[in-house]
């Protein structure tokens, strides 16, 4: 056995299911023992941005890594964007990086880089192995570190000599280690904060945003009266009228900054204090209240969960309450294309159980509160603020969940970014709606200009902000991915699109000219 | 005046006058001086990899550094893959990549990362101003390490604050220090195995490939009967029947043997020793026979074309002669698309003053054969190996030479990493004419899994290298990016769409379906 084979076998032990790539030559060896192994379900990516988001949005569908294959530096850099995007949605990913024969090293030939350099600044674990018979225990050692809770980047680099030299083992299960509860005196002060009648926040994080951890957070406030919130940039959020209402923090600093006066203790789950996206002069970045007391409930790393439950007892409260609300749809918008009448129209044709993806940036703000009160659903956003990330997010939450729908929302200027995933979406015959938002312009940064005070943006600026001249045309890209698409001009024909893409068995792309 | 502004004048008196940029929320203040100063020319991408191969194809026409703007730690990782490539053609590019205001940074905000470590990946120079005062004097910095020989990469971060705060100054010129020439007794000594009358070889790099460098190159070899050689990766190589004959390393390890078995001196010119690109089980990754005497006449950095010349003197051969070949073009070729026949059919048709960017991969291997004699024309090549070069590199030889036209040869595999290059050279109405063989497949990696004896390619394997599946159609993705587009199957019909690319205002595609 060589190093390779050794390497797909133990992730294979190690349920790791599923490889998004972009090979090259010094990968050729572990693509080879990748052909042996069909139970490693290996899936293409035209870029690499592609190949990273899709692990992300795999990990965030099923709480495992999926791993990557990347092709030396170069390959690696064109994915670290989007693993800085999975690095702040706290997911599990393994990345496997090709690298150069040991031996080759020293030539510094065209492809050599310094991959650890490049892997650090997205991962938290970053190791190269330098022999066939050690390659397995690494890898063994990355799954466990990508399993560490929150679920974290590993990366770890295999020079092609490892990979092609016999001496190959393969390497027992991760050991993981358990999400420590945070101490008894954290619980206990957080419970007496609850009990002050103060308003009061709970910020919450990572899997407390869905699953038994939004039920018992849940529980928790419909008992206190607390409000559930989640950061502006939440990695994965289950929504619907049976599923506890969390407001997210907005995005803009002055509605933040509105939305959160009223809270004097925030409790924080695996979140961090709500700061402002960015710095603006004169500006306080703090989007709470000075007056607000901040109480750390659980730690990024520690067990979001067991935390809640902890909470939860201490409360004395005894069986989690159901929060169902009643189910309701927005009506039929009808008439001209409207961002409101957009969101009401995604609202009332969202399929159960659907995943949206959204990274609508201007176009989307009303998305969410649409389909609040709709049925059961997950909601999943851009995390680190890198954008180009929801269309390959799409393919991996479509590769993780092949029976749910999923309805991919993103702006103009962001899906340029990564749209070669819609090819593998077509390859994959993955079932997702991708709707894009055609307003032509980066509007955030339209937006911000003016907020941070510099003036009207004049003909240099506005070239660099309005992205028409030439127009893109969606259906023709998505055509030329081999992606049905179609152009909306009334909320019918979106009404309509939509419908088409839900019950269609493989994507479709939606252009909507804004 | 505001750093920003100090920053903008500063780089414009460095003679610093394109900048390439996809900026963000970070850069407002920057894309506000650049606003108020129409001399920088302002060209959007609308990915970081197209903002920083177009600077590249731009230095490597004009020999001086554009500039980047790029949005962080992501902006600038979407861009590095494109600047290693950069960095291995020992090119000068500015990059201004935008930061957190500084007392912004300690939040550790979602789009916060390490940029210093990123940068360094692929720099030779990287700092970060901390004062509106200083970010004019780090500019003149960079652009001094930018053009010190060969070219370099700098990177220059520029916290927000840094940028809108006042105290902004315009710095002076950068003093940029003359590269050495090699001493006396190297260039003595080269002139002495020259004279030996042993088979010997030139193989030059850098600015010894064009201009004046070449044209000493080519006298010394036409009066010592030595051969001409490139590396593999050259950034760029004149040629023509009016040029001196060139022969380029061949990529493949087999052929690159054969091609220098027969040499047994060569002189290195800003180059380093032939080594195979990739190690492989069992090979020796030395390209050049065990006899070979290797010489470095001029090391990476020093004066290539003072060292040319100064053995041009020590050799005593007065004046450089003329090295015409007479001016032919192939006959134009007819019938079904072949290699040969599409490499006849651009030999055919190129016009005088050409650039071709090639990026062909597989499909092209026989088109710098077949334009050798043709009229004057520059060649620009991969010289990283990371794909993805091609499109935005055209984008920046245009840029650079508007009078000129561009030839842009890419492959299907490659074309996907960086099409939304087409786009920029829409809206700039570049006069580029690009030629995507659309052989569905990764070829390389094809040729590769079965020259490292790994076997025959599994299904798994298979759909790895084979992109069709569903089939990528330009046309449609061109015109999808403002382009017209055309797909050919005959030579007729690709020399027909060649003339009329040749002839256009504008840019256009042509998809050879292979």
């Amino acid at each position: 056995m060589n190093g390779a084979e050794g390497l797909i076998r133990t992730l294979l032990s190690g349920d790791v299911e599923v490889c998004f790539t972009n090979p090259g030559t010094s990968e050729m060896h572990i693509v080879a023992a990748l052909d042996q192994f069909p139970e490693m379900r290996c899936i293409l990516g035209l870029f690499e941005g592609v190949v990273t988001a899709a692990a992300d949005g795999y990990a965030r569908m099923t709480d495992k890594p999926a791993c990557t294959l990347l092709h030396l530096g170069p390959g690696l850099a064109n994915g670290v964007a989007n693993l800085h995007n999975a690095r702040r949605a706290q997911v599990p990913i393994v990345n496997l990086v090709g690298q150069h024969a040991s031996y080759h090293l020293r030539h510094d030939t065209p492809l050599t880089s310094d991959i650890e350099s490049i892997a650090r600044s997205c991962s938290t674990w970053v190791r190269t192995s330098w022999t066939a018979s050690q390659v397995s225990c690494d890898a063994i050692d990355a799954i466990a570190a990508a399993r560490t809770a929150p679920g974290r980047i590993a990366t770890l680099i295999v020079p092609a000599d490892v990979a092609w030299s016999e001496g190959g083992t393969v390497a027992g299960m991760p050991l993981v280690s358990r999400p420590p509860i945070p101490a008894n005196e954290i619980i206990e002060q957080a419970a007496k904060l609850l009990h002050s009648g103060i308003r009061t926040g709970l910020l919450l994080s990572g899997n407390a945003l869905y699953g038994r951890g939004l039920a018992v957070a849940g529980g928790i406030a419909a008992a206190t009266g607390a409000q559930l919130l989640a950061p502006y940039p939440f990695a994965r959020m289950e929504r619907g009228a049976r599923a506890p209402r969390v407001d997210r923090i907005n995005y803009a600093h002055d509605q933040a900054v509105e939305q959160l006066k009223e809270f004097r203790q925030l409790l924080l789950i695996g979140a961090v204090i709500p700061i402002s996206y960015f710095a603006a002069p004169g500006k306080n970045a703090m989007l709470v209240s000075p007056e607000c007391r901040i109480h750390t409930l659980a730690r990024p790393g520690e067990d979001y969960v067991g935390a809640l439950e902890a909470l939860e007892g201490a409360l004395s409260l005894g069986k989690t309450p159901a929060h169902s609300r009643k189910l309701q749809r927005p009506q039929v918008p009808v008439g001209q294309i409207s961002l409101p009448g957009l969101a009401a129209a995604v609202a009332a044709h969202l399929p159960e159980g659907a995943i949206v993806v959204d990274e609508s940036m201007t176009s989307g703000r009303g998305m969410m509160a649409a389909a609040q009160d709709g049925p059961p659903h997950d909601w999943l956003a851009n995390t680190g603020g890198s954008i180009g990330i929801a269309l390959p997010l799409a393919v991996g939450a479509a590769v993780a969940c092949p029976d749910r729908r999923i309805l991919c929302l993103s702006a103009d200027g962001s899906g340029m970014y990564t749209a070669q995933a819609l090819w593998t979406m077509a390859r994959e015959g993955l079932k997702v709606t991708t709707v894009i938002f055609a307003n032509r312009v980066y509007g955030v940064l339209k937006r911000e200009f003016s907020y941070l005070g510099v003036g009207d943006p004049g003909p240099c600026a506005r070239d660099l902000f309005e992205i028409g001249r030439p127009d893109l045309d969606w259906v023709h890209l998505a055509k030329g991915m081999g992606i049905p698409g179609t152009s909306v001009s009334s909320l019918e024909d979106f009404a309509k699109a939509l419908k088409n893409g839900f019950e269609s068995e493989g994507p479709i792309l939606i252009e909507v000219k804004l």
